[in-house]
C-alpha cells in the first residue's frame, strides 16, 4: 500500500513547524534561502511522488532478486539503476549540499524528510544514496579545498557514490584493531593496502565511480584508534585508470538483499589523505553521527510502513467476535481491529513509529542549530545532539524491530510467508540494530560518554525542553504534564545514583548501559508524545485539522503514557539491581554447557 | 557446533529425577516398564547420536535448498528422506506409542527429551515427525478400535506420516469459520471437499502415505466451532488408490524452509469420521495441546542452540578491552565475553533456554500424571497442565525469539549474514510465535479460560508447588525463597484484582491478556530457576557434580531473579493501567493515517 504523507506532513508543519524553525535559523549556507511552508510541501510532494513511483515497486522485487557478484562486478536488482538515475536527475542527491559545489544549499533537516520517505519505500535501495551523503558530510567538514572541488560536485550530482570502509574481519566494534596500511607515495598520495568487510554499496552498477572513505594506518602510527587516518580511495582514479580496489564478493544476508554488502580488497590503491594523519576516527565520527540518525530513522520507517500495512489488514481481516459482543453483526466475524490485543499491537506500532519520527525530526532541528545561531546555542545543540544520537540509533532501531514484528504477528501465518511482504520488514530491519554500531555500542556511548563523562550536560538540556513542554501541556493535558514532571525527576535521580555507583565500579556502566538506553528511549518518547498531544489538543480545541487523525494522535499518546511508558520501570529496577550478577560470574562458569 | 547433552541430562536426572518420577507413576501403558536412569541415558545417548549425525548436518543445507513443488509432488531438501528413514528404522517414531499397535509403551515425557534434541538440531525437519505424533495422540484418544488398528501401526512404524488440517484462507485463529464440507457416503465414509492452507508436512517424499486429520462440517452442522467434525483423510486410500487430495502449492516463507507448508485441496476425498460428528474441536484440542508443548519446546531449542553458538563466539571473538582493564593482556583485545552487555545477553539467553527447558520438563511430568495415579491427582494434573500449556507455548516462544536475537546481536554483522547460520535461528524461530495459535490466542486462553473461568484452579496448584519449593530452598538460598514467596503473593493479588475488574468489563481481558501471559511466564520461570538453584546448591554443598557447571547454574539463577524477573513489573503496571486507552479509541481514529 502507498505510504501516506499525512503523518510526515503533520509533524513537519504542525508539531515541529519546520518553516518557522528555518526562518529563525537564517540561511543554512551562504546564498541559501530559508524554505517556507509552500517550498517544504513541494519537496515533500515531489519526493513522495518519486519514492512511491520509483522505489516502492522495487522493494519486494529487489528482495527477491538481490545483488549478484560476477568476477568483481556487482549487479543490483532490476530497476535499481534506473531509479537511481531518476533520483540523480531530480537533483535529490544535492538537496542539502553547498551551492559552491553544486548543492542546493538547503538545511540538513530537510534531507531527513526525503530519507524518511525513501526508508518507508525501499530501505535497501536507500542505502546507496545514504552512504554518499555520509561521504559528502565528511569531506565538507574535513576535506581540503582541492578535495572538495574534486569530489563534492560528483557526489552532489549523483554521478559518483560513496562508502565508509571501517570494518575488517578482526575489527568490528573495535575499529582500533584495523590493520589496513597506507604508505606515502612520492606525489603526496598514499598506497592503501588491506581488506575491508561488510562494506555497504562497496561495488554496484548505479554510478560511474565510487569514492571509498577508508580508515588505514600510516607508517609508525600509534596503536588503536589514535593511529587511524582517513583516506579517499576512488574506484576509478582521477586519470580514468582503475585503482587498486576490487570487490572480492558480496554477503548473502538475512535481509536488505538489494544492498550490496561487499568485501573490498585494497592493493596499493591510490588514496588521498583527508585532514591530518591519525585523526581519522574523529573525522569518521562526523560521518557516523549523521549516519546514526539515518539508521534510527530507518527503524522509524520500517515501523511506520509496517504499521500502515498492519492497520489495513486489521480492518479487512475478519476473525472472531469482540469479547464484548459482535461489532459487525452483518459479517461472518468482526474485523480483527476490534480485538484488544490487536489494538494493543497496532497502538504500540504507532507509538513507536510516530514517536520515533518525532524524535528524529526533533534531533534534526537540533542538528540544524549546530552550524547556526550564536555560540552558546550552538554549544547547547552540540551537547544535546551528542546525547540524542545514541538514543535515536540504539533505541529506535530496537523498538522499530519490535514494531515490524507486531505487524507480522497481526498478519498471523500470512505474515510469515513471503507473499504478503511483511516478513521482509522483519528481515530488513534486523540489520539496523547492528550496523553503525550495535545497540550495546550505542548504549555505552550514551551512558559512558554522553551522560557520565559530561556530567549529564545533554540530559540536562533535554530535561529543560521537557520542563518547557510540560508547562505548555499543563493547560491541555494536565495528567501528561504531571507524568512528564515525575519522569524528569525520576530520570535525574536514577542517573545521579547510577553515576555515583559507577565512580566506584565501572561494571555498573557496562552491565547497565543497555537498560539505561531503553529507559532513556522510553523517556524521550514520552516527551515526543507529549509534543504531539499538545499540538493535537490545541488543534482539536480550535476546531482545526482532521478530527479522526487528531483523535488518533491523542489516543496513541494516552496509550503510550498508560501502557508503554511503564516499561521503563523494568529497566530502572534492573539497573538498580546492580552489576553483580552480571560481572561476578567466571567466564568459565557462564560457558560451562 | 554440536549440541551438548549436559544440560538436558542434568535437568532430566538431577532436577526432575525422571527415573524416580517414572517409578512413582507406574507403567505408562499396560505392559510398559518404568524406565530407569540407565535406560533414559541410553535413550538420550542414542537420540543425541542420531540428531547430531543425521539432522544437524542438514539444518543449514535444508534452509538453503528448501522444499520444491512440482505438479502436486513435493521434494524435501537433500538428505531429509534418508534421515527420516534412519529415524523410522531406529524405532523413534514409536517411542511412546501403545505396544498393542507397535509402540514401545514409554511415558509421554520421554518423547520430550527426543524432541528437545531434534529441535536443537533441525527444527524444520522435526516438524514431520512432530505432526505424526499429534495424529497418533488424537487417534489413540478418540479413534475407533478399527481406526486404531488400521492407522496407528503405520504411524508408529513411521511408514506413514500425519498432518493437522485446520486453517482455511478465511479461517485462521477463528477455526469456526471453516467451510470444508463432509458429505456422508453410502459405505459410512464421508466425501470431504474444501481447501486448507498452511498445512505443515501436507505433502512430501518422506513416506508412502500421509494421513490428514481434517476439520470439516457435516450437513446441517451448527455454525461455528460447534459444527466442526474431525476426519482422517489419507493421501492414498486403504485400497491403494490415490484419494481426492492434492497439494496445490507450497509457501515461500521467512524460515523453516525444510518444512513443506502446503495448500491442500480436498475434492470428494474419502474421509473417516473420528468419534462423533460436531465434536471435532474437542478432539483437535487433544492434539493441539500436546503440539503446543512441542512448539514451546521449539522456542527452548532455538534459544539453547543459539546460546551455545553465542557462547562459543563470545569466547573466541576479540574486541576491545573490559571497561575495568584488560583481561587478556597478551592478546590484541579481550574476548567479548568480558563485556557487561555481552554477558547480559549470554545470561539472558541461558535464563530463557534452560529455564524454558525446565518448564517444559516440569509440564511433561505433569502430563504423565494425567492418565496415571489416582483420580484426584489426575484432576489436579489436568488443571495444572491446562494452565501451563499456554504459558509454555506463548511465553517460551516469545522469549525464545528474544534469545535467538541476542545470539545474532552478539555476533554483530557476522550474525546477520547467512554464512554463520545465526540469522537462520531468527527466521526459523519466528514461526513459533504464530503457529498452533498466536501469542495473543495463547494469552486469551490463559487469562480467560484457564485462570478466570476456573477461578484460578491451575494457578493455585502451581502456587502450591512454588510454596513447596520455597520451603526447600529456604535453607540453601533464603533470598530466592523470599523472592518466590513475594512473587506468589503479588501474582495472586494481581489476578484477584484483574478478575474482579474483568467481571465488570471484559475489555480488561482482551487488553491485558498478553501482559498477563508475560507476567505469568516470568513468574513460572522464577520457579524453574528456583528448582535449578536448589539442585545446584545441594550438589555444590555435597561436593557433587561439575563445579563450573553448577556455578554457572547458580549464577544464571541469581541473574534471573535480579535482572530479568523485574520485567514482570512493567507488565503488572500495564495491566493495572486498565484497558481504557486500548478499548476506547474508535477504530477510525486508530487507523487515521
Amino acid at each position: 500500500m502507498p505510504v501516506s504523507l499525512k503523518d510526515i506532513r503533520w509533524q513537519t508543519h504542525e508539531v515541529f513547524d519546520f518553516a518557522g524553525h528555518y526562518a529563525r535559523l537564517g540561511p543554512a549556507v551562504a546564498g541559501g534561502e530559508a524554505p517556507d511552508r509552500a517550498f517544504i510541501d513541494a519537496v515533500l510532494d515531489e519526493a513522495h511522488r518519486f519514492t512511491e513511483s520509483e522505489l516502492a515497486p522495487l522493494n519486494r522485487s529487489g528482495d527477491e532478486a538481490g545483488c549478484t557478484w560476477n568476477d568483481g562486478a556487482v549487479t543490483t536488482p532490476p530497476g535499481y539503476k534506473e531509479a537511481y538515475a531518476t533520483y540523480a536527475a531530480g537533483g535529490w542527491s544535492g538537496l542539502i549540499g553547498d551551492p559552491a559545489y553544486g548543492g542546493q544549499g538547503l538545511p540538513d533537516s530537510l534531507s531527513l524528510l526525503l530519507e524518511d520517505l525513501i526508508g518507508c519505500a525501499n530501505p535497501a535501495w536507500g542505502m546507496y544514496p545514504a552512504l554518499s551523503r555520509g561521504v559528502i558530510n565528511a569531506l565538507a567538514a574535513h576535506g581540503s579545498d582541492e578535495q572538495k572541488q574534486t569530489f563534492l560536485p560528483k557526489l552532489l550530482s549523483g554521478e559518483w557514490t560513496g562508502t565508509m570502509c571501517l570494518t575488517e574481519p578482526h575489527a568490528g566494534s573495535d575499529v582500533g584493531l584495523a590493520r589496513t596500511r597506507a604508505e606515502p607515495n612520492a606525489d603526496g598520495t598514499y598506497a592503501v593496502t588491506g581488506t575491508k568487510i561488510f562494506i555497504s554499496a562497496g561495488e554496484h552498477d548505479l554510478a560511474d565511480n565510487i569514492l571509498h572513505l577508508v580508515l588505514a594506518r600510516v607508517p609508525e602510527a600509534p596503536e588503536g584508534t589514535r593511529g587511524i587516518s582517513m583516506f579517499v580511495v576512488p574506484k576509478v582514479n582521477l586519470d580514468g585508470a582503475r585503482n587498486g580496489v576490487t570487490c572480492g564478493g558480496i554477503e548473502h544476508k538475512m535481509g536488505i538483499h538489494g544492498n550490496a554488502t561487499c568485501t573490498m580488497h585494497f592493493e596499493n590503491a591510490t588514496g588521498h589523505l583527508v585532514g591530518e594523519p591519525n585523526k581519522g576516527m574523529r573525522y569518521m565520527f562526523t560521518m557516523m553521527n549523521a549516519a546514526r540518525l539515518v539508521v534510527g530513522l530507518q527503524g522509524v520507517c520500517g515501523a511506520h510502513a509496517a504499521s500502515l500495512k498492519a492497520l489495513e489488514y486489521a480492518q479487512e481481516r475478519l476473525q472472531m467476535r469482540a469479547l464484548t459482543g459482535p461489532v459487525a453483526p452483518d459479517k461472518p466475524a468482526d474485523p480483527i481491529i476490534v480485538h484488544g490485543d490487536v489494538r494493543r499491537m497496532l497502538l504500540t506500532q504507532r507509538a513507536i513509529a510516530e514517536g520515533g519520527r518525532a524524535l528524529v525530526y526533533y534531533a534534526g532541528q537540533v542538528a540544524d542549530r549546530l552550524r547556526q545561531g550564536d555560540e552558546a546555542d550552538s554549544a547547547r545543540a552540540d551537547e544535546l545532539l551528542d546525547f540524542l544520537t545514541p538514543i535515536v540509533k540504539g533505541g529506535l532501531t530496537e523498538l522499530g524491530f519490535e514494531s515490524v514484528n507486531h505487524a507480522l504477528q497481526i498478519h498471523g501465518g500470512h505474515g510469515y510467508i513471503r507473499e504478503t511482504g511483511v516478513e521482509q520488514y522483519v528481515r530488513d530491519m534486523r540489520i539496523t540494530l547492528v550496523y553503525e554500531g550495535t545497540t550495546g555500542i550505542q548504549a555505552l556511548d550514551l551512558l559512558g560518554r554522553k551522560v557520565l563523562q559530561t556530567q549529564g550536560k545533554g540530559l540536562m538540556h533535554f530535561v529543560g525542553d521537557m520542563a518547557e513542554l510540560s508547562e505548555a501541556l499543563r493547560e491541555h493535558r494536565p495528567a501528561l504534564a504531571d507524568a512528564l514532571d515525575a519522569l524528569a525527576k525520576e530520570w535525574g535521580d536514577l542517573t545521579m545514583a547510577l553515576g555515583a555507583k559507577a565512580m566506584e565500579n565501572l561494571d555498573e556502566v557496562s552491565a547497565s548501559a543497555v537498560d539505561y538506553l531503553f529507559y532513556a528511549t522510553y523517556a524521550v518518547l514520552a516527551y515526543c508524545w507529549g509534543r504531539m498531544a499538545l499540538t493535537a489538543a490545541v488543534q482539536q480545541a480550535a476546531g482545526e485539522g482532521e478530527a479522526d487523525f487528531l483523535a488518533g494522535k491523542l489516543a496513541v499518546a494516552e496509550f503510550y503514557f498508560a501502557r508503554l511508558l511503564p516499561r521503563r520501570t523494568a529497566h530502572k529496577l534492573a539497573i538498580e539491581a546492580g552489576p553483580g550478577t552480571i560481572s561476578a560470574p567466571a567466564a568459565s562458569a557462564i560457558a560451562a554447557l
